[in-house]
């Protein structure tokens, strides 16, 4: 029966444990808090121990019971780790949300394959990994879990520079397409994607310069007349890990202000 | 700032008004006792005076504050005085959920040109209509608003005997694409569409029976290992109504099953 | 064997005939030329009396075996007519053209429904129409055929002012997915869509002004670095009306010179 | 002017070269001999110099002028080796086409890190090295080129066990769009891919028992009614290599019996 009851369960995520990573970045950092605003207990890693530290401080101020440990994504024995950290710490892990990521724009013929690989590494790589181990976890919990992978509006759309970024991103969405049929029917675990166009960040700061030409571009092309700031995405973020969206899995969810609309 | 407060306000919607075509359908009639039982003020429109009414009542019996007004979504004049009627009742419309539709499936060589035309009209003329003068009201409004289009997993999918459904609910897609950009950034109302695979209704009922050929086939195809019930799509429908969904704009959102992901 | 011979014949198009709708607008008559230069027989149609008479003679001119009758696309009596006269005239249809089409510009709260239902009208219904009778024929033919739906690159992106013309090339493409599920298998025959992007017609002439501002942003989307021109889309129509493209059906061709990879 | 002269070109593709990777797996071959019936000079390579050999032998006892060098397409000094032998061969290379691939079914949580990396290295780095080095050679000669990157209908649609391959295959379909947006406008070299349902090889001859329920399940998902032939892939990869295409970049083609449509 659809009700106060039914309507207040759906968003309900009181208690649910998540692992965050990359979540010391703009976008990890507000899910983070986001999750734990809301009474999810936060398990975050990043690579810097000070950075992990103190974004934990951060959110202890506000009430939020939250753990860290530090890793590369990359780094198959970093995961292991994590994940079991999150474990020893919380018990179980509900919802996974992986907002860690590398990329830096280069024409094909200038780009080492050392620096394409680190781009590959850093946002497939270390996503994959991070599925398999937590997916083992959930798995092993037998009562199901919301896994939540960052994509990027530029995994449907490439641009020059980024035979390494939008490769990666594309792959991404796909990964969860298939991690869906792998996983949903069968234990009950949602796999999607968010989407998002450029959002606010140490590194993209200055591409909000209202006088930039690449800012002029964007907007453009974007049918909400701005870009993103982190804040956007911790209510995509919290619908996807709350049984609102039960019946979703293995969806890239735009959340780009219009990009692919246009 | 990320806190308590902002989590409270994203999925806030208490007092709203909503106004819901096809009400007296399956998804209609869940998406409107959910927006109700969220605290939303919820008109409700559809061809049947009856119906609507019986709806209201139950609406009432459970606390909402409802009201209705019947007319064709395909004919201009009903949707002038249905509009009208909103906005008598409640002052204002804040949210526009397009529900209603019509299908039959038919090899196109065997189909009247009339019948296509009424699968057109009632899917894609209506909804039409409903965006063309909802729209100026929250334009005039001038406070924004939110636009759910409901479209269909078989918008990106086609289907043997489906020129008429396919293509109708294809064109919905790209209607809520194209007022993505004509509004959003200009009068910051965002238009999105959820697009269902089949759900539970008196005209689907048959498609649930687990022997079935139907059914098996779709087993097969859906991650998610089951048809949809109408519950499925409340969660979708208050996130896109709400505050957590507005940095999205022009998006197809898939609350599917997983059916585009395979 | 892939031999010489092999290849040959993937290309050979001598003594099919093509019916092609919107045949005196620019694309449709770069179609009519190609596939006659190429051996087709061409039955040629549009609204025009004159244009349909002057486009035959030039035709004619150039060696190839041309006919035509007039018509509304829209009109159901229309088009049971020139497909009667078609198959009057080369005594078979074995490639079916649609590129007649019709687009405004406007608002939605600006636009008429009449208006509306104009564009609807002769791009969907037109569409739909010929697909029909032509389908019907080839049905009986019992030898096959290849379709081809020109649809656009605004199938799959909004625009401003498009909710008619984006709609209604959006439904096409998912008429031609449709009937792809419906008539390859039991009937071989291809249904396919190309979707260009802007090309060179008296209509949009003024595009192609590089100073002006339209132009600019078009370069700026625009991987290959200019808009169409009609010749552009021969190439791809002869590859879709041959066995060179046996294995596609229910494709969106992008011809778009890669404005959906952007 | 579109005559027969223009028609001629449009598909004239003799003297060309062509490098052509996985030249001894089912598709590379198609492509390689189709390539060579048309006129081109074919360049293969493969990782096993038996079969690179072999391959040689068969398409010049067919008249087709052709050389070839091995290597592992994921090793750079490999890639580097086999483009400086292409180059020594035939002095320079007009079309590109990356036909290696690998895949290994697994779920993810049984697969270890270093098959799943064997399948992204062959599929993705090694597609990713080719249109590196190749690409450098076409920037320097100057004249343009057309690249055809091999993807899969998996690169949009994901499945159970293919976090490698469809994460892969998604890869390359974005990597097509990058370097579409960085070298046509530039350099006039059109890059797009083809995107294959299974297709008869060695690997995959188990599929193509009318008996098994993979072949069943096949056949109720794909509108044209059967699954693929190597010959089947060689007129779009003509096509995407002769001048009929020249308006297309970044186009993922489908050429997959209407699997997407579906």
């Amino acid at each position: 029966m659809i009700d106060q009851k039914f309507i207040d369960k759906l968003f309900e995520v009181k208690g649910k444990v998540a692992l965050i990573t990359g979540a010391t970045g703009a976008l990890g950092k507000a899910v983070a808090t986001g999750y734990g605003a809301a009474g999810m207990k936060v398990f975050v890693t990043g690579r810097g121990e000070d950075k992990c530290k103190a974004l934990c401080s951060e959110l202890a101020a506000q009430g939020i019971e939250c753990a860290y440990s530090t890793g590369d994504p990359a780094v198959e024995a970093d995961v292991v780790k994590v994940v079991g950290d999150a474990v020893a710490a919380f018990g179980e892990i509900n919802v996974l949300v992986t907002a860690a990521g590398y990329n830096h724009a280069q024409p094909i013929v200038e780009q080492d394959l050392a620096e394409w690989k680190k781009i590959m590494d850093s946002d497939v790589q270390g996503t994959w990994l991070f599925c398999k181990y937590v997916g083992k976890q959930m798995i092993e919990q037998g009562k199901g879990g919301k896994v939540v992978l960052v994509s990027s509006a530029r995994s449907k759309m490439g641009m020059a520079g980024y035979t390494g970024y939008a490769t990666a991103k594309a792959g991404i969405d796909l990964m969860a397409q298939s991690l869906a049929c792998e996983w949903t029917a069968k234990y009950n675990i949602n796999v999607n994607t968010i989407n998002p166009t450029v959002f606010r960040s140490d590194l993209t700061e200055w591409m909000f310069d209202p006088e930039s030409e690449v800012y002029k571009n964007f907007l453009r092309r974007l049918p909400i007349g701005r870009l993103g700031e982190p804040e956007d995405f911790v209510g995509p973020c919290l619908f996807l890990a709350s049984s609102a969206s039960d019946f979703m899995t293995g969806a890239n969810v735009a959340v780009e202000g219009g990009y692919w609309a246009n």
